[in-house]
């Protein structure tokens, strides 16, 4: 069963140290947040797992780290200077700021808003009459554009830099580094260059925790193609992208597959889905898979005059390929497996919450857990087997309570494994591993330990 | 032997795709970089062997991932925006800008410039008659006082938006996440958050390659201690980085240690050192360790009203603890370590150049070639090795020109192993491994493979 509302995530995440508020004693900053000791680890396991499985086990597959800042060039190709808006209208009354397909959506929530112009979206705002959700005023501006890129100046004296953005997404700099990477390495078509970053972007953000936020991380990749086969490598690549969520567990129920309209499509796109997975606040795009056609070095050649062409290495032909591109929000598809992998179990006293994460996903892979605190000669040999598995897993040691709450403790947070040490471990050097999936416990020799837990997490 | 000069590692990670300039075929952007294939891994394995090394494998430190856009009052409470600040002057004759400290350290490389005023610095640069490094003339401004942090406004309409900087630092999350982690986990004194990630410092910059760039990524941590402790941790933590770089095989001759003279010591400071490497520019620094007292949880306690003191478990006495800060730049360390692990051997046509990177870091663990390309089994054979190996280590695949050359080819960007599969593989199943050090063959089986490389690499 996965979390009935966000609020449980929330609260979860703040109190075990998965997410904090960003700037948090300073009472925040426009809903940022910051991964705390056990988010910073399920962001890098997440992360990790990604780049494995996408690129290093992949030999049609290169990464690449850009900057953040890119000459703003790149964003005048990319048409994100004249095009990347949100329309926004000021009600008139209480001066709060709205994004208006939002307003419509917000009530209205089969009303198409995709791919409308301000001027449309007025219209329908006047027609339906809307209200204003802070003041119930229905006075609203016209919609007006404005371009989520953040703004900056390169340069030490303000009004004499140049002014630059931080990257609004990150698969621009993958098409400005086709031909690097052509030059480079010995790829062939079909090939991917794949990149995980951080991008930023200046809009309104509805407050759903860390489902839009004004920064956020991204994984994704071109997958460069000959045009005849695009239909067949995008249903490959929806299949890789489904067959990942299978992988970490997800519920495929909550999961469903949505086609852009034509109305959503981006002029340059003959097809575009999203992977949707049903939140507390409905469902949302986890993932997304987008056939750009040649729109994008077709574009970039234009623009810096440099020859972005692949040449058949059999047949010499030299063309513009084409892209697939999957896009995976790392931010995004980390609190979706938080409010998925959330389960509660049994009643009273022996209620509890298990977060059912897969193992290679979990912060800690295992607990220790001394029986009789005052026992020093327990704690010791606690102490050993402690060191002993940390220097094989991230592992976390607990000497507090009972023991039945520190394994509900460490069920809340994922970790597959306890190891329990007593009075037993110290005669015949058995100690109590207790499962968190089925609760169950087994004696094993503490010697086994590091390849019994390796073996059950697959390392 | 180490790279003579820089332009041989700038033209082999161009060439090889471990960097390449920034925005590249828009005519770059400011002395910024991307990481190619080969560099991104690079990059990926170190910080991953730092974040097992210093974070997971030891129980007194925990992570955090922060946001970049952080409150305002964050950077008024750290000093930053008082005075984050290089001392700038401008050349009178050709408007060239330049960075004072720069200026007179460029041509008196042993005048004392950190903790200098403006007025100081200007002064030298009129008593020691400094010419404009572009066009010779010795007519400057008087230095003046810029700002290092790069701004950005939060919201939709310019003007309006509320001014926010980019991180110039990572440290400043550690510190304002210091109340959420001891709430949150189970730390005791001393501890340690640590955290990786990107800073922006808007400098001119001097364009040793990837040295001093605009965006930058850092490793540290804080560590927090009892004032009495701060000599002891300090010389341990010294100790730590010391033997990282002599785990990573990093020349200890081209490390030396350097203390802060007491006019560099930051007022709150009591004892900082670089460790600095002997880059073909000079002395540089790598890493700092710094001894920061309780100046930073102060005041940050101070300006933002949060209790920060930390209460201790046995005696219940409530204090606010003392910092030791390690320093690990990743992006400059990768640098350095490109510059260390270079070598050349042989002459003639048998000159090779060999990257001697630690197995950990090298991109590619083991390459892969068949001996005979028109040969259709062996091909075949090769590819089914290869594949098997993919699925265990990063590998690569090359069918390219005589054997000689591919091992040249592997052994300039690091490749540890080489696999030669060839007509008698056909026959006995058995393959050459060749080793990049000492250029050694061997032949074993093909299905011992993946055991044996895992062997050498310690994995």
């Amino acid at each position: 069963m996965p979390a009935k509302d966000l609020d449980t995530i929330v609260a979860l995440a703040k109190r075990r140290g998965f997410i904090y508020p960003g700037s948090d004693i300073y009472g925040g900053l426009a809903n940022s947040w910051d991964y705390g000791p056990l988010g910073v680890e399920l962001k890098n396991n997440i992360q990790q797992w990604w780049w494995e499985r996408f690129v290093q086990r992949r030999a049609d597959m290169v990464g690449i780290d850009a900057a953040i800042l890119m000459n703003p060039k790149v964003w005048e190709a990319s048409g994100h200077v004249a095009s990347f808006n949100d329309a926004m209208v000021d009600c008139k009354s209480c001066k709060a700021r709205h994004r208006a397909d939002h307003l419509i959506e917000h009530k209205y929530p089969d009303e198409k808003v995709d791919g409308k112009s301000p001027e449309e979206l007025t219209e329908i705002i006047r027609e339906r009459e809307i209200a204003c959700p802070k003041c119930g005023n229905k006075d609203f501006t016209d919609a007006r554009t404005f371009n989520l890129l953040f703004g900056t100046n390169i340069g030490a004296v303000e009004g004499e830099g140049s002014e630059v953005y931080l990257r609004g997404e990150i698969a621009q700099a993958m098409f400005v580094n086709f031909k690097n990477v052509l030059d480079t390495t010995r790829v062939k078509l079909p090939f991917g260059i794949a990149s995980v970053g951080r991008a930023f972007r200046n809009e309104i953000t509805p407050g759903n925790f860390t489902f839009r936020t004004l920064e956020f991380d991204l994984m994704e990749f071109e997958y460069f193609i000959r045009e005849a086969d695009w239909e067949e490598q995008f249903s490959y690549w929806l299949n890789q992208q489904q067959e990942w969520l299978a992988e970490m567990g997800l519920d495929a129920e909550k999961t469903r597959i949505r086609e852009h309209t034509d109305d959503e499509l981006s002029h340059y796109s003959k097809r575009t889905v999203d992977v949707e997975y049903e939140t507390p606040f409905g469902w949302k795009e986890m993932f997304g898979l987008a056939y750009r056609t040649d729109f994008d070095l077709k574009n970039h050649m234009e623009h810096s005059g440099v020859d972005m062409r692949y040449t058949d290495p059999e047949t010499k032909e030299k063309f513009v390929p084409h892209v697939i591109e999957p896009t995976f929000g790392l931010t995004r598809l980390l609190l979706m497996y938080l409010l998925d992998r959330y389960d509660e179990e049994g009643e009273g006293k022996d209620k509890r919450v298990v977060l059912r994460l897969h193992p290679r996903l979990a912060p800690y892979k295992v607990a220790v857990f001394p029986l009789v605190k005052n026992k020093e000669n327990i704690v010791g040999r606690a102490k050993e087997i402690f060191d002993e598995l940390l220097n094989h897993f991230p592992a976390v040691w607990d000497e507090r309570g009972n023991i039945g709450k520190r394994y509900f403790s460490q069920d809340e947070i994922g970790t597959p494994f306890c190891v329990t040490i007593d009075y037993q471990t110290l005669e015949d050097g058995t100690v109590t591993i207790r499962d968190r999936d089925s609760a169950e416990q087994e004696r094993i020799a503490a010697d086994k330990l590091v390849l019994h837990i390796g073996d059950q997490l697959g390392l």
